[in-house]
């Protein structure tokens, strides 16, 4: 039997994406990897990683460790020099990769990354572009998404993403937070096979409210609303302060953390994972990792970036794809 | 020329508080300590941990490793049993420690944990008893302090801190963040010994706000107050993403960090100082150290707590004390 296909979208072509990803690829014989992005801007930027691009087009028949998907750029493109014109290309990336989970060609996507600005400036995603995450919910017509980071020996989902601060609050109500809490539980178990996942909850404010004192948000929607989901069965501890959730004997008690907001969950696990943090979408029809870093403009075409990140994002895609393709087949 | 004597408040009888300290005083030989509590609730609870509190009546005029200046408890206090009776004690032990530091008989104070829920209960506070760090300020008539925590190797300063999370956004205004980062630098200045302290200043909304995308206080608010502040000599970097201004190569570009709120800045310092962290107040007119945990009632008798955060809290008051010491003698 075949190894599942990994789509890697190389992502934005002035970015670091092309080059990390070809130094991963060279360096890779366990995952079936297939590159999506320009055949010319990969062998390019191979070269700046000291890396010769040789790997054949991708033939779904065959079981490459690394193999080319060739979608060519609309113009050349410089390392560091953002341009919109090659907007729609990074889009089409995306789009081959979803097309290609949905209809079973490969098992899982990897992102690499995007820059949100010259996608908005180029006007060529449907209303404003707001990341990977989002536009992936729109092209699967996935309703509602959760952002998962992994590593650093943690999981950490959240209950909101990118949202002002001033609009977290009254976006965190008994509806979001039980439809987050039922994705995150749900792909703990099927993408992640744990069989009871048990999830650790932080509380809104600080010190989780201190019964009232520090907010009421704690008593009036998060409380009653795990009350309702350990009814269905679900394990749910908390909601726990922040300050004292993210000690190591705490985090020994849950499989994932589910933070309330970005940067109550992000900069521990971001800390905590020497930049080797691993993003995954969970709640799709597909599987889908990604760096937790951006495209770095001012390394590209250096082969200084560190494919770290990006590693550990096949790593885990490979470990899901392959769990989910051994389930499928038994 | 005698060590400058360091009060350390035990803290509520009930909690783990006079357990480490003796646990602490037995291995003391560095600083001067001074432990303030009732004398038969330390000599039991030091049996705890096999410890003797042999030690002597405090006299301003011995240069003792360790002593003790005795506060009568109100009633007997057992472990893990809160007692309104004796909140009193607790906010006793405080004003002395206050007092000894502003009439020059202590050179800093050192806080074992108290618990708010009993002071308040009690009533014994004139209004809501909202902690150590609230409670200091009144009572040195400090019209605006600074919450620090030290740790892992860095140093977390708060822009506001025990607020409802939905109130974060209004409480930074040009005024208070200036206010206090004025304090942040006068006192990483004369305290720690800093001659030009750099400081990274965090943004409020995930992302720094994205230019705009994700919340405007940064356009609005941060960044003009930043370049009013830098053109008065301060170095600030900033405002930054909080989940990429903790990695550890942004931490070594600054001598402190300014985080928004709470739960953007704690976490990630709890986690990288293993529960070792130590809580600085900053903008009074005295030293004050404090452990970064509570009173652990479950724990309290049993000799089990860990000392470690209190030693480090003393460690570093004993540092701070004998640097302005011998600047004051110069």
């Amino acid at each position: 039997m075949m190894r599942p296909a990994l789509a890697l979208t190389t992502g934005e072509p002035a970015g670091i994406g092309p080059e990390i990803a070809a130094a991963l690829a060279a360096g890779n014989h366990e995952a079936r990897l297939v590159l999506l992005g320009d055949r010319d801007l990969l062998t390019q930027r191979a070269q700046a990683v000291g890396v010769t691009a040789a790997w054949p087009d991708f033939d779904p028949a065959r079981d490459d460790d690394v193999a080319i998907l060739h979608c060519p750029l609309a113009v050349p493109s410089q390392p560091g020099q953002l341009n919109p014109a090659n907007a729609a290309y990074v889009l089409k990336l995306l789009d081959t990769a979803i097309d290609g989970c949905l209809d079973g060609t490969f098992g899982a996507i990897v992102t690499a990354p995007i820059h949100k600005g010259v996608i908005n400036d180029a006007g060529v995603a449907e209303g404003f572009f707001f990341g990977h995450t989002e536009y992936l919910a729109v092209r699967t017509g996935t309703e509602q998404v959760v952002m998962m980071l992994t590593g650093g020996g943690m999981r950490v989902a959240l209950a909101t993403t990118h949202l002002p601060l001033a609009e977290v609050p009254d976006a965190i109500t008994p509806e979001t937070l039980s439809r987050t809490l039922h994705i995150l539980h749900a792909d703990l178990k099927t993408k992640f096979g744990l069989t009871a996942p048990r999830i650790l909850v932080a509380g809104l404010n600080p010190h989780a409210g201190e019964g009232g004192h520090l907010g009421r948000e704690e008593i009036d929607v998060i409380e009653p609303t795990l009350a309702a989901l350990r009814a269905e069965g679900m394990t749910l501890i908390g909601p726990l302060p922040a300050d004292t959730l993210f000690n190591r004997k705490q985090l020994e008690q849950g499989d994932a953390v589910l933070a309330m907001y970005h940067d109550q969950g992000l900069p521990v696990l971001k800390f905590a994972s020497f930049g080797h943090g691993i993003n995954v979408t969970l709640g799709l029809p597909l599987i889908r990792t990604s760096v937790d870093h951006g495209t770095a403009l001012d390394l590209a075409g250096t082969g200084k970036a560190d494919p770290g990140s990006l590693q550990a994002a096949l790593a885990l895609a490979r470990e899901l794809a392959t769990a989910g393709a051994d389930r499928q087949s038994r």
